[in-house]
């Protein structure tokens, strides 16, 4: 691990980080927190945690007394055709990582423990889910609302941490939160890279080692159009051909979509002007990776 | 009023009821009363308080040291072609009931405090909404999911209460809390009748005294229903054929649904087994009141 990756225990932290694979045990030990006016931060992950999800975990741990981090493969926010079976997994890592970042708590249900058999109930948006990776992830965002709704009633954090990798995903949970009048607070953070550029996600560990360089057509874009905007180009039409063209250079890279839209409704905007988002989802071989920068 | 709505104070209340009508008063009051250790319990109501609602009130003033009734006609759950507009409202008289009854706080927002302009995030539930009142309210349950989460979020009740006589919204409920993981208990109360065995409910106002007659009709059916049960008929098919011949019989009655149903997924069956619910339906002129039996 690399050194950013040092050790920063809980404030008061005292006992060893525990694992709790039920929502009861969860429950106990967060009330038992609350009892002694402790706060509590939560960051949901699905494992194979990296450098990203150290720097989410990081920050929770900095500004809360107490850290939850969920390790949940969710089934329900995959696709019949998508990458539940193969997803990389390594819960023993995972919780090496955790626990050396001062995490207090890791939370790993099976998925029985999340959803009864008559599971029914499901958090969804229409707006905001309809475009990006909505458009070819139809049930994705309903899958993510819903399961972040379960977490943050088992868990009830003051705080919970999202990676800005994922910025629909953001959006659609700062909605979320403000919609239902959820009383939590949620914390944005940055995009954490590789030295190369590439961003970093558990999906990347797919790619052999071609599609690994063919892989940096993607933050090779979005520092391009990152640059057009400082320099201070403000048609999306422009910006967003200019992406394209980068990554269209690329033989292995096949385009879901490079699109322009309002940070907040995530519609598509003509004028590149704040809150405005640029984002893209590129296949390299199979293998769906995502990338953006907000204005 | 009568009798039964003596006053009942809730245990060490010591000011008089309040009446919130924004978020924020409602998280400050719960927070202090959360840091003196006291337990909340919540009536979500729609106004026009009856007996119905007070047993509810009596039994949360009963069960809590704190009580919040939330009086929001919440539009979200009413069709386009229903009654909203003409949904009788007298608050006056609501906030005097609840006062009587020892409840601690009223909630009484505008819409606009409840639904932002771009609002966009439902709680919805397909199964047990497919049926009984959600095939001729295709969205109302949708609209109670979503507005009774948001008035979780925001009171954060250790208990809420519910009438039997929205047999299908109290079933729903159970579910959603069940699925969504909410650290809240559900707690139904029976229904509550007039006199001569009509239901309570806000809409027997519409009735004229022709119409009031006739209505007599839905519980004449119920009870025959619960007789032939008592009886010992199992047969799902004889009982509903019973309850609609009962209900045709009246010239003003017109039947939207009689269906024998299981207590929790709200499917019909063709044996009377518990849990069952045996559910009703039906026009009074224009009016559309319900009616059940549980088994």
């Amino acid at each position: 691990m690399a050194e950013c990756l040092a050790p920063v225990r809980a404030k008061g932290m005292e006992k060893i980080m525990k694992i709790a694979y039920t929502i009861k045990e969860v429950r106990e030990q967060v009330k038992a927190w609350r009892k002694e006016g402790l706060t509590v931060g939560l960051v949901p992950t699905m494992g194979y945690l990296h450098e990203g999800h150290a720097s989410l975990m990081k920050k929770a741990v900095e500004e809360n007394d107490r850290v939850v981090t969920s390790v949940f493969l969710n089934p329900t926010q995959f696709g019949p055709s998508e990458d539940l079976e193969a997803y990389p997994r390594d819960f023993e890592q995972d919780c090496r990582l955790c626990d050396s970042l001062g995490v207090s708590m890791v939370f790993h249900p099976e998925p029985e423990e999340m959803y009864a058999p008559d599971f029914c109930t499901w958090v969804n948006m229409e707006v905001l889910s309809s475009t990006l990776c909505g458009k070819s992830r139809s049930t994705h965002f309903r899958g993510v609302c819903t399961v972040v709704s379960k977490l943050f009633n088992i868990v009830t954090p003051d705080r919970a941490y999202f990676g800005q990798k994922d910025a629909q995903q953001l959006a659609i949970i700062r909605r979320m939160v403000r919609d239902l009048n959820m009383d939590i607070e949620i914390v944005g953070c940055p995009i954490v890279r590789e030295e190369d550029g590439l961003a970093k996600s558990s999906r990347n560990t797919y790619l052999n080692e071609e599609e690994r360089k063919a892989a940096l057509v993607l933050s090779q874009s979005i520092f391009l159009g990152e640059k057009m905007v400082k320099e201070g180009e403000t048609d999306a039409a422009k910006i967003k051909a200019a992406m394209t063209a980068r990554i269209e250079s690329e033989p292995l890279a096949r385009i879901d979509y490079v699109e322009i839209v309002d940070g907040l409704s995530m519609q598509p905007v003509d004028t590149m002007q704040s809150p405005a988002l640029a984002a893209i989802a590129v296949y390299i071989g199979k293998t769906r990776l995502i990338d953006n920068f907000i204005i």
